[in-house]
């Protein structure tokens, strides 16, 4: 039951990514697996996606990323802190070139006035750094899941890419 | 884009694991995610559901879940043994009452005449130790991933229906 658009974009990572010998990992909080799920829907995907951690529960963020307790506790997990951190993390704990994150309210609830439903944080963590961006969806629970793999595909194959040219490669 | 059987199964597990107050985790291979996912896309799985581990790289069944180099060169990825060790790691690392783990050969490619594209172990851990099973489904890479998934999904459920009647609850 795999989405079009997804798959699409997965297919334009895995490409990207195998050309320049790179390998994904993955951390994920709101889209509960989706972007490795998705990722894993191309066949050839273990050529460079080594896997990922869905961290649901804080004490697994912090567990199996290595997200601090104070920036849990300073930030909450749905913050642009958290998603760096998770980034940073899996890129170093699943031993990969570049590393996914996501964190934010998919709903129904826990949406509060500050954070509402639909808010979400996508990081991406490479060897030149770490880059997060900040979003406000719209939709139900499904969709939020959706939008938010949607831009973290978007995002890193923007990073993959970026980094291709300024490499100097094809 | 939820497969409804799989979601209608995620419905049930919450259901009962939520009235036991049972936490779960996951580590999936050739699932990449969707049990993950599948659980994800009923609200209030964050009830009951901590987290997982997608480990597609043997580094990652290792370094996230423990499984050792030892029983990865003995059996393989795509063991029964594998698939305890995966489903026992998970429950200890991500602190979850109840494990489960799926390995298998999504394909097209990986397989071999002893272990065929559409082979998959799952495997759950709880209390009272691991089952496992081994599965040989038909189909292509997504209809590898779901069968998997619904096995796992309807493997769970009967060991967490089953220890709540032991336990003599309702």
């Amino acid at each position: 039951m795999a989405d079009d658009r997804l798959v699409a974009l997965a297919e334009r990572l895995q490409g990207l990514c195998i050309g320049r010998s790179l390998t994904v990992a993955t951390a994920e909080s709101c889209t509960g697996g989706l972007v490795a799920e998705t990722i894993t829907n191309v066949a050839g995907s273990s050529g460079y996606f080594v896997g990922g951690v869905v961290a649901y529960a804080d004490r697994v963020k912090t567990a199996q990323l290595g997200v601090p307790v104070a920036v849990l506790t300073a930030h909450g997990a749905v913050s642009a802190q958290v998603a760096r951190a998770m980034a940073v993390g899996a890129r170093e704990r699943l031993a990969a070139d570049v590393a996914i994150a996501v964190t934010g309210i998919a709903g129904p609830g826990g949406g509060s006035e500050e954070k509402p439903v639909g808010l979400a944080y996508v990081a991406i963590a490479d060897e030149a750094g770490v880059d997060v961006r900040r979003h406000q969806w719209q939709g139900d629970r499904q969709a939020v899941k959706r939008a938010s793999a949607a831009a973290a595909l978007e995002m890193v194959i923007e990073h993959v890419a970026r980094d291709t040219h300024r490499a100097g490669g094809a």
